[in-house]
């Protein structure tokens, strides 16, 4: 077998067979295969597409290319969330504590931020003496225990993403749908969890910025996962505007536990509610999902999901006080408030924009390598949908700096006004 | 400017800018630009292609990123003949010294076999004492004076093409009609030749295999080479066969010297007074193509062409007693016939099969280090639209190996013999 010989293949349309993508993949990561012919395969790749059946042996080849997580000993239905990455997600925050109180097994690994979207890891960091460090050991324990724990990914799972994305990130091969499949997949069917539920984004704040190609990425992992004997369902949700209202990793913990108070932004607490709901289908808890969101609401409302992220929080060493207190979360010093210049609607939002912005307050970051502004970000006061007057405020900016001039126009340019009250949908569709 | 942004423009079907275009390249050859990133956007322009004016823009960056040769000093019509490769293709031999007869100044830089196709240089290197490694004054010099010389490429000559088409051979990015395009014409505009004469080779035993694509590169390559200020004509010809009947380094020359001597297979012959005609119109030197075939007919019926063939090996350190008594060559030591089994006519021949059995028996190269057998190769006894009897020689194999089973396997099947009587066209058009 010839690298060679594999990328012309694919170059013509060709279609890989098991054995060519082990080859050729197993060869990139052992670094028989030089990184221009991977970099020639994946542009070949981007333009000629994968058959649903080379994307599950991609997602399998690069599955096993290092170590899997075994959760056996975890005892119970083990359930994972993961999002494709949006502006104001903070839905792990109450999502996990509504099911650990509900017993389920949420044993969760996140990400950190990187560019526009934020990372759970860097929100929880926001509460003082929270550790996202744990062993495994240490990680199995306390999901036996509490039934929740959040850590850090391990960075032996999926060698072949890590390598890969890399490549894809430099090459302009990011955009191809076998290939996002392949990356999320693989890191989620790496750890042994029963239910996987995929938040599929789509809009403008989002990776997918078309509810088609969106539906094609969801309805591909739901297939690869399923396959693996998985039980697997993908929802579309709307990203051309902020998820809930907080942007910034303290003003997102600050939503969250008044999320869990009953006192969350609207979208955002349906948005829970309803993962919630077909979580708890999958995990065969609830019959339906209007049975599944109304035992979310339950745990909500009975306080039941808030003494859970007190618990998982004292598990991992965070000081407790902060979610009794949220007003002890220090915040950043100069607070601007954005006011409209005109009456009307908002028409549309730019959460790609208010992402950048708030990456520019320091409450993101551009290399994976640079600290975060816990205390920074963006407050939304007006999401779309929503009647203005010219003097409203349109949002609050919590900035460390002394000069935001930049920044208040990127806040300012993200929200349009106009004439017509629009409507905005918040689920598009629930693939599963 | 940033090398992603290229690259994703041009996967998008974008139109590059000459400055991104200069950027690129001139950062690949510099070394600041990856491997990896090159590949990607080679693949991007095998799948969107280039306009002529990207073609154009690349082609001028390749031309100088590295040194030209400057011919000034050579008085006279300076011209240049290039063939995209075939099997059986001596045409240099004959049609340089056809030229220089006529008083066109041949400065020619050639290269060595590789693979399939064989290189004037190896067939030079057939008569002992040849030297294709003259410095370039004493190239200059020797054109001055006899109006002809062949010599090997300098290394610093397009050294962007080098490391191109180095990467491009393992990347499956070699089949792109711009990048073949400029990889041509930024060779052969390095020097500054006044008439430069393309022969595009279609056909099985050519890189080009459709007709269509072969035009396209042809209208390309003649109009690049046309906004550089040259005089450029391009030739497509018929490579479905071996050009003549000699396939191997001494075998050539020898077929070379006997079509000097007015002896030549009618198709080599024909297509040496065609490429003459029409350069002779390029050089100003004859009204028509017609009169300029006349005037080269006259040079090889005349013994002039022969005499400067002879002048030419001498100038360059060659043993002209072969070139009057060509038995003096050493050829293989088995000579093996190969017979027809059936009765009828040569339908198809398979010009690669019969050039990979050339290099099998030594006659050729794999890799460009290798060493090749000068006296080794095979003569074809018949071509398209000759009839067969049970019996007749097909072919002739000169050989040095005691084992040939597979080689005369492989000229047997080059041969497609079937009832009915087909035409072979040798030239299908000429664009100028």
């Amino acid at each position: 077998m010839h690298a060679l010989d594999i990328i012309i293949k694919k170059r013509n349309g060709g279609t890989l067979s098991p054995e060519e993508i082990e080859y050729f993949i197993g060869g990139y990561v052992k670094g028989e295969i030089e990184e221009y012919q991977m970099s020639a395969l994946l542009m070949a790749i981007y333009f000629n597409g994968m058959t649903d059946v080379e994307t599950y042996n991609l997602t399998k080849t690069m599955l096993y290319s290092g170590d899997t997580i075994n959760l056996d000993a975890i005892k119970g239905v083990k359930v994972d969330k993961h999002s494709t990455g949006g502006v104001g997600d903070k839905t792990t925050l109450v999502l996990g504590p509504i099911l650990a109180s509900l017993g389920i097994k949420f044993a969760k690994m996140s990400g950190r931020g990187l560019g526009h979207t934020g990372g759970t890891l860097d929100k929880l960091e926001s509460i003082p003496g929270f550790n996202v460090n744990l062993d495994m050991d240490t990680f199995i324990d306390q999901v036996n225990d509490i039934n929740i724990s959040v850590i850090g990914q391990t960075s032996s799972l999926v060698p072949a993403d890590k390598k890969l994305y890399s490549l894809r990130d430099v090459t302009g091969t990011v955009e191809s749908i076998p290939l996002i499949a392949s990356s999320i997949m693989s890191k989620k069917l790496a750890v042994s969890t029963d239910v996987i539920s995929l938040d599929v984004k789509v809009g403008s704040g989002a990776f997918m910025k078309n509810l088609d190609t969106a539906r094609k990425l969801a309805k591909l992992m739901v297939s690869i996962g399923k396959q693996f004997g998985r039980t697997v369902s993908a929802t579309l949700t709307n990203m051309d505007e902020p998820l809930g209202c907080a942007i910034g990793n303290s003003l997102e913990v600050i939503e969250a536990i008044n999320t869990l108070n009953g006192k969350g932004p609207k979208d955002f607490t349906e948005l829970c509610l309803a993962f919630a709901g077909e979580i708890l289908v999958g995990a065969k808890l609830a019959k339906t999902d209007e049975e599944g969101q109304k035992m979310a609401l339950d745990a909500i409302n009975s306080g039941r999901a808030l003494s859970k992220l007190k618990e998982l929080v004292r598990a991992q060493g965070g000081d407790v006080s902060y979610i009794d207190d949220p007003s002890k979360f220090a915040l950043g010093k100069n607070v601007i408030e954005v006011k409209a210049e005109t009456n009307g609607y908002v028409t549309h939002m730019d959460a790609l924009g208010l992402g950048v912005a708030s990456s520019h307050l320091g409450a993101g970051r551009e290399k994976i390598t640079d600290d975060v502004d816990h205390s920074t970000g963006i407050v939304v006061k007006k999401k779309v949908g929503d009647k203005i007057s010219k003097g409203d405020t349109l949002a609050v900016i919590y900035s460390n700096f002394s000069d935001n001039e930049s920044v208040i126009g990127e806040v300012k340019n993200s929200f349009v006004i106009g004439d017509e009250k629009v409507d905005s949908t918040l689920i598009y569709d629930l693939i599963r």
